[in-house]
């Protein structure tokens, strides 16, 4: 049981009582498997989920069986109710859950509420308007950092991309520098899966959404003497041979938090992300695109309601199963991790994949919830427990390289969810 | 200039005026380049063009110059508007250019108002319920067929599938009955271009929403000896030759109306249609399958007037660029025919294709309006003008193979717009 006696930053609170108030933006299937997997820890007082869909939030927090679990309404998309919300239940900790188009007003609202603040994905990126695949625009996080010293001067902390990638990923940056390497060539974040959907021709783990957001932006790259740039989505293929069992995926570059994040803090010559898309998936993202059903910006098209606008990328995600549903359905292991390459603290050349795999039948008999979305989720309530008990604490706008890699990677453990280690030569 | 003293059909105005009045319902790609074809000929008195938008219709109507042309608002999913218009403006003819969902209305309003018809599209087919790849279920025209004693006892004509596929293969396939072959083997219908749209990673030149409707059907096939059944969908690939420097193109077998019609009026041993989609158009169909996007059940999903329920086939033609509106920046020609297999005239094996190409370049010179539409459209004017001056005529339900195919063939040429043959062996 932790307290808040080692802690500085609640100096008023110097009493042996748990005072960590957690407001959860989104209780979807990641929201959902936080639920399930906080309810077990005893490090927080209560938490407030909350969604667009008051039905879903109170599903989502009776599901658990806890008391501390309550549910709220919120529009996600206003800063105000955020802060409102944050006010009205004495919130320490604003966790958002939901996706990337409602970073901003969810990491406002926590900030004007006066609460810490913790996300799984960064505010968007705007492509280069003159040459979208090889310059940088406004980049994934950059409205985020921007606030950086506001957060700070109010001696506020928002740790974003704290759930697996980015999150658990960025760690293992930290970590890898720190611990196993003298000199890092590249910080290659891999993510790969032998995941099958029994009764679907094509039924994605995760939020296509996002999936599409990620993917058919152009991918970022950091390279130390050129700084961040992008190229054209899919670039870069490599064949990855993913450790326990799932064996070699097609990989692309994709962009993704942690080509931002880690240069940030840990010393590299290049950052990459890399998913294992494989091939037909690839094919699809290809295609959507082909046909302009990945835009955002809406059509018009005849409803019940008569003649409407519609975003095409909506349209797509209604005709897919919800991924959070299929978790029965679902068969095999997903694999987040780093490919470290550069120099071991031994001086020799050094290849390293340090991973965490999840197995659905495991956390579906476990837990409740599909691999993926709890891969995602045992993240940052980790976090929050080395943030309740002040093992991790600062200020300002930081990514999880911030922070001290071992005891994270420690309580991981402790939770029943070990990581590994694989040398590559 | 034909007049009516030769007609028999219509004895109450044996008198030397034009008295074609015709419905052209549909002021889309297609109905807009009849209207162009038309204004060029003087065997109708009047053509009241109407479509669902009103707008679109006077702005089809106005387009080519002349006063014979009027315009009028319908709702196709009406018979009885259908009706309505047929009785107000003494309509004698019905053309159909809209696309086959409003086949049924219009069909049965032409005749209910007292009026021909004539289409380019037949009743949609349902898939069997048990055995949808092996089985037929309702076919493409069965409705119509259906309704064949009630035409005929009315004395009504409707002429279906008279655009130019099907419509001019049709022709085609009588044509070579009656004077090429003595035995049929085959009556295959093949169709393939070598367009391509300047600025458009993918923009096809025909409606996307008629073209998944064919494509994602199961295709039908009919063999003296089995009748009509059908396969999975893209089967039986083949690379045909198309004439006249288009080259080889990947084909398969797609539902058409060809192999419901020519069987019934054509003796031959196998009938099929295979469509030059190419490698490219055929992954995009097979994704949006995959994906649920051409389905016309509805799906719920947000817009600007709240939830609404949207067709993600609709949404599919919304995201892409309307298909009458690319003639400018469309290059190379598109090429119809029909594959004739089986023996000569002088008992020696013959393998003929009968076909017909239009080039763009020269359809836009000309006509003003791109080659896939205008050479759908100059079929059934061509049929009109023939109705129109007695050398074709007849009751009931009929395709284009119950007509004499040279009358049909001479005016073709006569309109410009001349066919090839060419020997295969």
């Amino acid at each position: 049981m932790e307290t808040v006696a080692e802690r500085a930053r609640y100096p008023e609170f110097r009493i042996r009582v748990p005072v960590m108030r957690i407001l959860l933006v989104g209780a979807g299937g990641v929201g959902s498997a936080f639920c399930a997997i906080a309810a077990r820890r005893d490090f927080f007082e209560q938490v407030v989920v909350c969604d667009y869909d008051a039905d879903r939030a109170r599903h989502a927090a009776e599901a658990v069986g806890d008391a501390r679990f309550v549910s709220a309404q919120v529009d996600a998309t206003s800063a105000d109710a955020v802060a409102a919300l944050v006010r009205e239940h004495a919130i320490t900790h604003v966790m958002n859950a939901v996706d990337p188009r409602f970073v901003m007003p969810i990491f406002n609202g926590a900030l004007a509420g006066g609460a810490d603040y913790l996300d799984m994905a960064m505010s968007l990126s705007h492509r280069h308007p003159e040459q979208p695949y090889e310059l940088t625009g406004v980049k994934l996080g950059d409205e985020q950092f921007a606030a950086g010293e506001d957060w700070a001067a109010a001696g506020r902390l928002a740790l974003v991309g704290i759930g697996v990638e980015p999150g658990l990923s960025d760690v293992f940056a930290r970590y890898a520098a720190d611990h196993l390497f003298s000199d890092i060539d590249e910080l290659g974040t891999r993510d790969g899966s032998n995941l099958t959907v029994e009764g679907y021709d094509f039924a994605p783990s995760f939020s296509i959404w996002t999936t599409i957001e990620e993917c058919l932006n152009p991918p970022v790259i950091w390279e130390a003497d050129r700084g961040w740039f992008v190229t054209e989505p899919f670039s870069e293929p490599e064949v990855f041979d993913f450790p326990d069992g799932i064996g070699p995926v097609e990989c692309v570059n994709v962009e993704h938090e942690e080509v931002l994040l880690m240069p940030r803090w840990v010393k590299c010559k290049r950052a990459t992300f890399k998913y294992g898309l494989g091939t037909e998936f690839i094919d699809v993202l290809k295609t959507l695109h082909k046909l302009g059903l990945d835009r955002t910006e809406k059509v018009r098209v005849g409803s019940d309601k008569g003649q409407v606008e519609v975003s095409p990328r909506d349209v797509v995600a209604a005709c897919l199963p919800n991924p959070a549903t299929l978790g029965p359905k679902m068969r095999g292991k997903t694999c987040a991790g780093l490919w470290v390459t550069g120099t071991g603290k031994d001086g020799e050349p050094r290849s390293t994949y340090l991973y965490h795999v999840v197995d659905n039948e495991w956390s579906m008999a476990e837990y409740g919830h599909q691999c993926v979305v709890w891969q995602t989720a045992i993240n940052p309530v980790v976090a929050l427990e080395l943030l309740a008990n002040g093992t991790w604490s600062g200020t300002g706008v930081l990514g999880p390289e911030a922070f001290d890699a071992v005891p994270f990677l420690e309580l991981l453990t402790a939770y029943g969810s070990p990581w590994g280690v694989k040398e590559l030569n």
